[in-house]
């Protein structure tokens, strides 16, 4: 997605050790209207599937599933990365997280995803994959059946998409990056 | 707003001690529709203010929130309730959650709130107000100027609504329950 490659290049800021910000674009400060491009394109590469649903994970999900799920018309769920007290009835699985090196609980409501549901699950960022397989054993957990998962951005140059796709999981990233660092950002072909 | 009333009481549940729940709809299970058309009633209440970008908070409020940016063409800012290790640059403050009994920190980096911002804060729910204020703390410690906060629902039997005006903030909302409980969900005329 050349619009969203070519804003990664004027935005992004690339760190050693694989770092990369954007978030004066995408996860702090977000740019609506290029979140809504963004929603197009996987329209555009998930739109001819059978899904009556899109999840996502708080927070930095949610604005691109939002404007996905607005395009399609689709109910959008964003699974919560805590437990909340007040909430009966949920599935729940945990998720270890790399950056905070600590698991978490991530969750969601059964009323809201279960047998009857086929997914679409859409994220900002891939990296080593942990938080999408954690997903992807909720969606399991929950008896729903997933069909896809987009993302803005790939770090190819980490497991993530290696692992999810010897899921059988069909993937697409709209920017995948191999290498960083040195303020380069080097996309895949 | 008609049609937010409506879906409250089609889809909204009731329950004693205050509690409404509108996770089908509003705050886990979003409808994008819907949410379209509560941020062009937000546009149509604050559109004429000289802002230049729109924060709310996570989780929640970022559906409406990107919403409204999109229609306005503007930045949204989120809020976050956590303090990343990875932030430089910050103004933090701190909330009291009455829900959680404890307190937790907000922050949001200076790069994105700060003298130059002129800023419209949109969250889902407004009861006791204190996240509302925190975020008011914190947009007055950033140096930016508040010119107002819209909230899908408001709960007016707290005193948040009350607590905000005082202050003098313009406050918008969709939605203004006076009474919950035995299954009864009661608007403000």
């Amino acid at each position: 997605m050349k619009l969203l490659k070519d804003r990664i290049l004027k935005d992004g800021k690339s760190f050693d050790k694989g770092i990369l910000k954007v978030d004066s674009f995408i996860n702090h400060q977000m740019d609506p209207i290029l979140m809504k491009s963004i929603a197009v394109e996987f329209v555009r590469r998930f739109g001819n599937l059978p899904i009556n649903k899109i999840i996502t994970i708080e927070a930095s999900g949610i604005a691109p599933a939002i404007m996905t799920g607005y395009l399609l018309e689709l109910p959008v769920v964003f699974v919560k990365k805590a437990k909340p007290k007040t909430m009966e009835n949920m599935v729940s699985t945990t998720a270890y997280s790399f950056t905070k090196d600590k698991e978490y609980t991530i969750c969601v409501s059964r009323d809201f995803l279960n047998e009857n549901d086929k997914v679409l699950f859409i994220d900002d960022f891939l990296a080593n994959g942990n938080a999408a397989i954690a997903v992807n054993d909720l969606v399991k957990e929950a008896g729903a059946q997933l069909y896809g998962m987009g993302f803005i951005i790939e770090k190819s140059f980490q497991e993530g998409g290696k692992r999810l796709r010897k899921l059988n999981i069909h993937v697409e990233s709209l920017a995948q990056i191999k290498e960083l660092g040195n303020n380069k950002i080097i996309f895949e072909d």
